[in-house]
C-alpha cells in the first residue's frame, strides 16, 4: 500500500467541485463529485431513530448504480419532514438531469441547521453552478472536501494506492468532523472513492469492517447525528479482475479501505470542536473484542476524562472509573494502565495497584498533542482503539452560541 | 404528608455531626450518623464493576442491624486494594466500638480522591473525635450534611413528616452532589433516617422504588462513580405498627421517601459541577415508561443540549436528536417539542414539524434558572421525568485543573 497525497478525484475516472452556492455567508457549501461511468455503492448511515431525508434518500437508492453525490453544507435537511424527501430527491434529480440518469443513481448529503427546509432555489442553482466545474485535477477534491466543512478547522483528505492482478487501484477519500455544529445539529459525513473493480457485496463488506473499527470508535461528544453517514463509490475503471469474494484481492482492499477511513477518522476526533488534544484509547487482553471496544469507546467518552486530559492531569482514576461503566465485564484487579507520548510514558497502574508516580514526569507526558491511553487487562485477546479529543472551554463556547 | 424545615436528626433517636478531621484542609471531612437503638437498613448502591471499598463493606452488611455511618470526604477509598476493605471494617469497627456493636453493624462511606489508601490514624482520631459530639439538635444534623461536601456549593437535606396509623412518622435526609470532583472522582451519596418501624423487605421495596425514578434519573456529565450510594436506615422509634407488606402505610411512606429522594436528587442536578441552570425533561405519551425513562435521559445527558442550555439556544434539534439515539423506540413524525420557564412557554415543534418561533420570546423563557423541556408522544402511557444541569466553563475548568 502506497500512501499518496491525495483526495476523492484521486482514483481514475472521477471529477469535483467545491463551491460557494449562497447557503452560507460567503462560505463554500456544496461539493459535487461525478464518476465517468456508473459505480457500484456501499453505505454506513446513523442509527439514530430520527434520520434526515437525504440518509432516507441514500439508504433507499445505494444499492442502485451510483452516477454521482451532491453534499451541501449549511442545512441537514432533517426534520424538514415530507418536503424534506422531496427536496432530497429533487436535488438529486438536478445532478441526474445533468449527468444524463435518473435521480436514483445520484446520492445525496447535507449537514447544517436542522428543521428548516433546504432553499430549492439557492440549491438548485448550485448543482447548476457547481456541475460544470468539476474537474479531476487534485484542486477539485480539495475544493470538494474544503466545501464540506462545518466547524471543521482544516479539510480531511486521504488517499492511497495498491496494486491488484498487476493493475494500480487507487483510493481517495474526503471526511467532515463528528462535532456537531453550530448554528445547530451537524454531521459526520466521509465520501472515499474508488476505480477499483468490486462487486457491491464485496464494496460493501470492507467498507463496513472497516467503518466498525474507525468511524465507530470515534467519540467527540457523545452526541450521535440525524445525519451521520459514509458513503463508498467503486467505478472499477482500474481495470482489474472484479473483487467477487473474500480472496487476497478482497483482503488488500479492505486494508486500504480501512486505512482511510482510519486516517480520516482519527482526523475527525483530532479537529473535535474547540479540541486541544487527540487521545488514542487502547485495551488490550481483554475477555473478547466487544467488551475492549466497550471499554476503549467509553474512555474516549467520558467528560471528566476528557477535562482532565485538557488540563493535562494523569487522571488514571477517570479511566479505570468509564471502563467500569461501561458495559464490560473484566476484573479491576487485573487492569493496568499506561499514559503515554512522543514525551515519555508512565505507568500509573499495575494489576489493580495504583502506583505512585512523579507528578512532574506526567505532566510532561501530556503536554504532548496526542495522548496515548493503555488499558491492559490478561483476560483474552480482546484488542479495540478508540479516538477521541479532550474537553475545553471552546467546546462549550462553540456549542453554547446562540444559533444567530 | 408535611414538609419540615428538617435533616438526618429530625426523626427520634437520631444524633449526628459533622466534623474537621484532617482529610481535607481547614474543612468539615467527617460525619458520624448514630442511632439509638438498631435500624433496619437498605441500600442502593453503584452499578460500576469497579466497587469502591466501602461500597463493598456495605453491600455485604447492609442487612445487618445497622447502629450507626461514619462518612469521610476528601478520600474516596476506591482502588485501594486488599488494605482499602481492611480499611473501610477498621473504620467500621472504630464507630461500633464506641458505641457497643460489632463493626458489622456500621455502614461507611467515602468519597474524594481515589487510589489514595485511608490514612487510617486520622480517620480513627476523627471518628473518636467525632462521636462524642453526636446531637440530635438539628445543628448536628446540619454539621453532618456539610461535612459529606465536595464540589458541592450548599449542603443538600431534607425532611417531612406524615401520620401512621394515629402516630407521627418522620423521615430525614442529606445528600451530596453527583458531579465528579476535583482533585479526583467523587461520588453521589445520599443517607436517609426515619423513626418509622418497618420491615427491612419493605424499607428496600421503598427506597428501590423512589431511587429507580429520582437518583437514576439525574445526570449531571454522564460519569458513574465507583462509590454512590443511596442509604436508608429506619429505627421504629416512632411506634407505629411496623410495616410489613405493602398496604395503605407502605403508600405513604413510599411516597414520604420518594419525595425526599427527588428533593435531594434536584438538588445534586442543579448544584452539579459549574452548573448555572437545572434542567427538567419530561417525556409523556411513550410507547411505555421504559421507553420514556430512556428519552428523558439521554436529553439530560446530551452535552450538545446542555451547551446550549447553557447559551440560552431553544435548540430543539439537540432534544429530538438525543431522543433519536437514547436507544428508545419511537416515530419521530408524532414527537411535540416544548420548553418552558417561569417566565413564559414555546412551542418549537408540533407533532414532527417544526415551528417558526419567536427568538426573543425563546431567549426570554431561557434566561430563567430551571428550564422545563416537554417531549409529549402521542403512542402510549409512558411518562418518566429526568434532571440535569448545563455544561458549562466551569464544569471544564472545575475538572481540568491538576489534582494538586
Amino acid at each position: 500500500m502506497k500512501i499518496i497525497d491525495g483526495n476523492v478525484v484521486s482514483p481514475k475516472g472521477f471529477k469535483a467541485w467545491g463551491n460557494a452556492v449562497g447557503l452560507k455567508k460567503n462560505k463554500k457549501d456544496m461539493a459535487v463529485i461525478v464518476s465517468d461511468v456508473l459505480c457500484n455503492g456501499a453505505g454506513c448511515f446513523t442509527t439514530n431513530v430520527v434520520k434526515a431525508a437525504p440518509v432516507q434518500w441514500d439508504m433507499k437508492n445505494i444499492s442502485n448504480k451510483i452516477k454521482g453525490i451532491v453534499v451541501n453544507s449549511g442545512n441537514a435537511n432533517a426534520c424538514t419532514g415530507k418536503q424534506g424527501l422531496k427536496d432530497a430527491e429533487d436535488t438529486a434529480g438536478k445532478l441526474a438531469e445533468l449527468t444524463g440518469v435518473e435521480a436514483e443513481n445520484v446520492l445525496v448529503c447535507s449537514t447544517g441547521v436542522i428543521g428548516v427546509n433546504l432553499p430549492m432555489d439557492i440549491i438548485l442553482n448550485g448543482v447548476e453552478k457547481t456541475y460544470p466545474k468539476i474537474t479531476d485535477s487534485e484542486e477539485g477534491g480539495n475544493e470538494a472536501a474544503e466545501a464540506i466543512m462545518t466547524t471543521d478547522t482544516y479539510a480531511k483528505k486521504a488517499a492511497v494506492e495498491i496494486e491488484i492482478g498487476g493493475k494500480t487501484v487507487t483510493i481517495g477519500g474526503m471526511a467532515k468532523g463528528s462535532g456537531m455544529i453550530n448554528p445547530n445539529m451537524a454531521t459526520m459525513l466521509c465520501f472515499i472513492t474508488t476505480d477499483c473493480a468490486i462487486s457491491s457485496e464485496m464494496l460493501n463488506k470492507a467498507l463496513r469492517a472497516s467503518v466498525e473499527d474507525t468511524f465507530n470508535m470515534i467519540s467527540v461528544d457523545g452526541d450521535m447525528s440525524t445525519n451521520d453517514t459514509v458513503l463508498c463509490i467503486a467505478n472499477g475503471l482500474a481495470g482489474n479482475e472484479e473483487i467477487k469474494s473474500e480472496n487476497e484481492d478482497f483482503e488488500k482492499f479492505k486494508e486500504a479501505v480501512y486505512y482511510i477511513n482510519k486516517r480520516l477518522a482519527m482526523a475527525c476526533a483530532d479537529d473535535g470542536e474547540g479540541a486541544t488534544k487527540l487521545i488514542e484509547a487502547r485495551v488490550t487482553g481483554a475477555r473478547d473484542k466487544e467488551n475492549a471496544r466497550k471499554m476503549a469507546l467509553s474512555v474516549v467518552s467520558s467528560s471528566l476524562l476528557k477535562a482532565a486530559i485538557f488540563g493535562e492531569d494523569a487522571n488514571w482514576g477517570r479511566v479505570l472509573c468509564a471502563m467500569g461503566y461501561s458495559g464490560a465485564e473484566f476484573d479491576p484487579m487485573g487492569v493496568s494502565i499506561m499514559f503515554r507520548s512522543e514525551k515519555g510514558e508512565i505507568k500509573l497502574m499495575d494489576k489493580g495497584t495504583p502506583i505512585v508516580f512523579d507528578e512532574d514526569t506526567a505532566a510532561k507526558i501530556l503536554s504532548a498533542h496526542k495522548i496515548y491511553i493503555d488499558m491492559i487487562l490478561e483476560e483474552g485477546n480482546g484488542e479495540a482503539v478508540a479516538w477521541g479529543c479532550d474537553l475545553t472551554y471552546d467546546y462549550v463556547k462553540i456549542n453554547g452560541d446562540y444559533r444567530s
